[in-house]
This record gives C-alpha cells, structure tokens and sequence, in this order.
C-alpha cells in the first residue's frame, strides 16, 4: 500500500481524527440546571476550596496535553505547528485507544524555551498531564527541565522517555538471549539528540556500566572540546570511562550491544563483525535503519531491533506512553520519574517469559492486550514506592 | 429539588463531563501507519504547504477554545483558573449538544490582559474559533479587541455578545406585541459590565437611537467625571443624546424599555409606573432579577423577559452560541462581527411566527429544535455578505 496518498485520502475523509464528547445527559432544562448553571456553581466553590477537587469533579484526572512547537516533527524537521497537528492528534488517538487516556492537541506558535515553558505552565491547570511531542534538542531537554520544576504535574517527553522505556525492556530480554549481565556489557550509542540522551541516562539508572555516546563528530569524552554542548558535557562525565577516542567504527569494536538513533546506514556488516561475539544490535533510525537486521547477523549479530514494523522486535513507543500516563493518573502522581520508567521496562520485559523468549522476540506486539494494563500497574506501584503518588 | 446538591453529587459521579475520543480506527498495524506513522506525514507536509489545509485535514475546522482566567464565573466573582473549570466543561457539552462543535475547555493561570492575550494567540492555530469565558470586565473588552487584532479565527465573548444578540432577539419581538418602532422608542440599560456595553453596542449597531446607560453612580452622559473609564467614556459619546443625568429612578421615567444586567431589586412596581404605556422589562440579573415579572406588570408592563427558567421570555445564551459558531465554522469565518450577531438575533426573533408571538412567547425555547440551525444559516450567510467568510 501506499501509506502516504492513502493516509492523506482518509485523512480528508475523517476530518479530524478526534472528538470532543459530552458525557452527560442534555435533554431536558433540568439536566441543563445540573450540568450548567445553576448547580454548577457548588462545584466550582468546591474546588476553589481545595484545587484538588480538581481531579474528582472535572476531566482533569484523565486528560493529557500532547503538546509541540512543530520543531522536529517525525523525520521532517520544522515544519511549523499548525503541520505538526495531524501527529498530535494521532498521538492522541493512541492514548485513548491503548491506555483509555483523554489526550488533547496543542501546537505552541513559538520557538522561544521560555515562552513554550510558561504557555504550558498557565493551562496546566486544565490538565493532569503533558505528554512534550517532537520539540528538537537541546530545546526539548531545557523545556522538560523547566516544566517539571514549574508544573506540579507530570512532565514526560515522548520521543526521549518513550523510546528509553521500550530499549531498557528489549535489552533487558535481549541480554537474556545471549546470555549476558548489564553489569558486564559494552554499550555504544549513537546518535546524540533527545532518544540517544534519555536511553544513556536511563541505562545508567538501571545499572548498566560501560556506555560510549557517539555523535557525528565521534565519541563522546571528558576533555573533547569539539561539538559539546552542556548535554553533551554532561554525558562526557557520566559514560565512557576510559575515555575511547575515535569514530564509531573504532569505538564499536569489542562493544556487546549497538543501539543507534541516529541516520541509515551508520553500521556495516563490517563493522558487526569487530563487536563481540553474540552482540545486540537496536539500529532505531526510521525508515531505514543504520543497519538492516539481515547484515547485522551476517556481521555475527544474535539480536537485532528496529524501529519498523515488517521485521521483529520493533521499538514501538505505543507500548510505552498509554499505559506509563495511565499508571501516573490512577495514583495521580506528581512526576514520572525513573523509576517509574524502569518499572514500565521490567513490566514490557517481564510479559514475555522465559519459553517464548528467543531472538526474534523480545520485546511485545504492539497488540498485545496486556501492555497497557501490565505498564500501568507497574507504574503506579513504583509511583507509590517513591513517594509521589497523591492518592 | 436542590441543585446545588445534586448537581456536586452527579459531578463526582461524572468524573469529567467531557471525553476526548477517536474518530478512526484503531484494531490493527495497518490502521496505526495509517492514523499515525508513517502515513501522517503526507498530512503534515500539506499542511505545511498551506496552512489552510489545517482545516482540512485536522479537527481544526470544528474545533473551539472554551478559554477562562476564571476572573468573573458566574456571579461567584474570582474563584481562580481551576475552580472556574466545571462550568467551561458545561459550555463544551452545551456547544456539543446543541451545535455540533467540539470545543475544549481551558483555564489561564493569569490576570494580566497581555499575558493571557498571548497564550491564547501561541495556541490558536489548533482552533478554529475562540469563546472567551466569564472574564472580568474591563478587563475582557481588552482582551477581546487584542484578539482580534491578533488573530485571524473568529474571538467571540459569549458573556457580552451572546446576551447582546438574545435580548435583542427578544426586543425585536417585544417591539412587536406592543406596537413600537426600534427608531422611535426610549431605552434605559442598568448596568455597565460587558453584558450591557456589548447589549448597548449591539442596539446602536441594529438602529436604535435613543439608550441610555446607567451605572451605580446614575446615567452616564458625555462629560462626566465621577466613575468613568475608556469604556463608559465610549458610552458616553455615543448614547443619552440629551445628555440625562440623575440615578435610574429619574431617567426611567418615561422610557419604553427597561435592559437590566445589574443587581437583584434594583427597579420598584413605582419605577415601572413612570414609565411610558406598554413598558418592556428586561430584568436579567440572575437568579434574582431586578423586578420580578408580576411586580413589573403591577407597575403596567406589557412584556417582561428575564434569566430564568421559571418565568416566560428566558434570555438564555444556549440559544445564541451555539449556532453562531456552527454558522462561523461552516464557511470558516475570520470572525464574528456585528452583521453575523444581528442576523443570529433576527433569526431567532423570526422563529416565532406573527400568530404565535405574545407577550409570553417573545423568545424561542431553549430546546427548540429548529434554534441551532436557523441561527447557523443566518450567521452563514451574513459572514458570506459581510466578506469574512473564506469557504
């Protein structure tokens, strides 16, 4: 099929992909009475009384702000925030459907961080999340910070977190296969934009030890001056201790796993073949992976991860953010943090067992029915272990 | 039965009197690369060629902004963003129920006019209009006439304009049962909030020539002093020709017309009395009014309107709203001005046949179901003439 002019003819079709619904009833003077003016009005003095009343007496509890500035929407760069919406609203469609999240669409008209920053603050009020949607590094790093510092609810940047959760559950499983601990591997990461941050960051979080960051100009390390930036000096602190200097071609060397979010065709067979033995390879770059899964294993790789659908083992973020933001809102939780984020992992790992795992099945289907609940529950139970569950 | 009580009771109950939904489908891989990656792309990079295709290929087209500061719900004064939410909720089921428009309810954590000026101008690309929602005035006229310099989708403060355009729907047909001629008869307006300075403009705008203005200090007339500002300044040159002076009991004295938008009691049997033959009394402060209907026409009123229910001749904004955006959507108008508000009060007016109308039936019924749409067409067609329609 050819998605693009049959996506684009439905698309035309549907004229939007969502609705705005009532819930009650509107047909008589008297449901007007209950649901507007007068009765109304007790509810609002409830809730002046106490802001938490929020959450129990309008949609609040359930509904998410999916929000972009139009910066770095999908592959195609800044296209502006009124282009960036048929992706907002996708996205919203995709929370309902999978974690029976009420998602609302907002394009922001402005590239200024503190401008985006207090246009989310002032209508976070009317929300009891904010899913942050295809904004560009490094702005999307600074504007999450700010948010969470300034909103007291949760703050989650998809394309970083999202992607971080569902590569921390396959290399999970995928070590399983080969038979080896995160204590011991080495990683290399390439790419250094919002993906390739969050996975380093949330990697360390679970314990893994040996991580090289790549970006064009090659490896990440403490004392590089060329290309840095305060993300990237920060990472130069926090991975590759002994310091690799090089190309990622010197770098993957004797490396365990490769995880790329990064362009097509970084990764040669060639390449495959100096890693070690049984290596993982997670080539993210979508449409087209640095590497195909076909000469990665030629190269002598065991697992291998993409980001499509037409071969196993996809990196799918729909696995992640419904069921992630439906576990913050059933314990409404003040922050998604990370161990919320390892907990959605260990539960996305944990649903295939020890039979069915093998190397073309480590991470769930997309469909499988018990994602979203099984994410949900994780969350809110780490939630409440760490203290920023509020009810 | 007590509203209040029951009406806090369904809303806990409710949980959210709004849903976001899907409108497409969702059950396979297929229909994801076709809602959503990487089909959406083709949408995004037309929209991107032209933003008009928004309209298109998003809700957009449908889609309202429900928007408060919280500053002025109800009659509650300033109870806060939050707080102000169950009754932008009820706006929505309202807007859905008797429009068809989807619209989305959003507080503002603000009380500087810029301020909220800008974040509703950064977000309103997603929208196809804006309601501007029990505002404090003067503040909301600000705000309203920057909007509108700023932003190319129709502003519409349903407070002011909405009242405006049903009471004069309802003086149209007021005029009628009595036998008096807008050019010819006297009017007093009490109160000088945005719902009379946008009733006054309205009637000025219609033809009426003779209003005047009162305010707690007594009619306002052109130089003065005492309680003016920019607004009633405005007022002052542009109504009370014969330049009255003195409290309400004194230049109600011989008018036709009473339009209260005030204050519980303000207009006495007596007051009535001195008033012309056939009197009209709007008496619309709510729940309370300023006379009661059976005290005005001891005092020989012929027609009497107010807010509520229970009386004949209700000014209800859920006749106005409504249609005037589904009108305003239907041909994609840049804006609501004074044309599209007449031709909604006089289609409404309309709706009552010679036959029918009586000093009891002046106003269509809230649950009419030919208002929404005979309002829709008439606005429709008053954006085409006017040039502010761009379907």
């Amino acid at each position: 099929m050819d998605y693009a002019k049959e996506s684009l003819r439905l698309h035309k079709e549907w004229k939007g992909k969502i609705e705005v619904i009532s819930r009650v009833p509107v047909a008589s003077k008297e449901d007007l009475s209950l649901a507007y003016t007068p009765g109304v009005a007790q509810a609002c003095l409830e809730i002046q009384k106490n802001i938490d009343e929020s959450y129990e007496l309008t949609r609040r509890h359930n509904m998410c702000l999916v929000v972009t500035d139009g910066s770095a929407v999908l592959g195609l760069g800044d296209i502006g925030p009124e282009a960036g919406m048929p992706v907002m609203e996708g996205k919203c469609v995709l929370f309902k459907a999978f974690g029976d999240v009420d998602a609302f669409p907002l394009c922001v008209k402005t590239k200024d961080v503190d401008e985006f920053v207090n246009t989310v603050y002032l209508i976070s009020g009317s929300f009891g999340g904010v899913n942050l949607e295809d904004i560009s590094a490094p702005r999307c790093f600074e504007i999450e910070k700010k948010l969470k510092e300034k909103c007291d609810i949760p703050i989650f940047h998809d394309d970083q977190h999202g992607t971080a959760v569902i590569t921390l559950a396959g290399l999970t499983n995928a070590l399983k296969v080969v038979g080896k601990k995160k204590e011991n591997v080495r990683i290399v990461i390439n790419g250094a934009g919002a993906a390739a941050i969050s996975i380093t960051r949330l990697l360390l979080s679970d314990g893994f030890q040996d991580i090289t960051l790549c970006d064009r100009k090659g490896a990440i390390y403490e004392g590089r001056e060329e290309g840095m930036n305060a993300i990237k000096n920060e990472m130069a602190l926090r991975t590759n201790k002994d310091k690799r200097k090089g190309a990622l071609k010197d770098v993957i060397a004797g490396a365990d796993v490769f995880i790329g979010v990064s362009a097509p065709g970084m990764v040669t067979t060639e390449m495959v073949k100096t890693m070690n033995k049984d290596s993982i390879i997670f080539a993210c770059a979508n449409p087209t992976p640095e590497i195909f899964p076909d000469d990665a294993k030629a190269g002598g790789a065991k697992v291998c991860s993409t980001g499509r659908s037409d071969y196993p083992n996809q990196i799918n973020n729909v696995l992640a953010f419904p069921g992630i933001f439906r576990g913050a809102f059933d314990v409404r939780a003040s922050d998604i943090n990370d161990e919320m984020k390892i907990a959605a992992a260990r539960a996305l790992a944990g649903l295939i067992s020890d039979e069915e795992l093998n190397e073309d099945y480590i991470i769930p289907k997309a469909f499988d029915p018990r994602v979203g609940k099984t994410v949900a529950a994780a969350v809110a139970e780490a939630a409440r272990r760490t203290g920023v569950a509020r009810i």
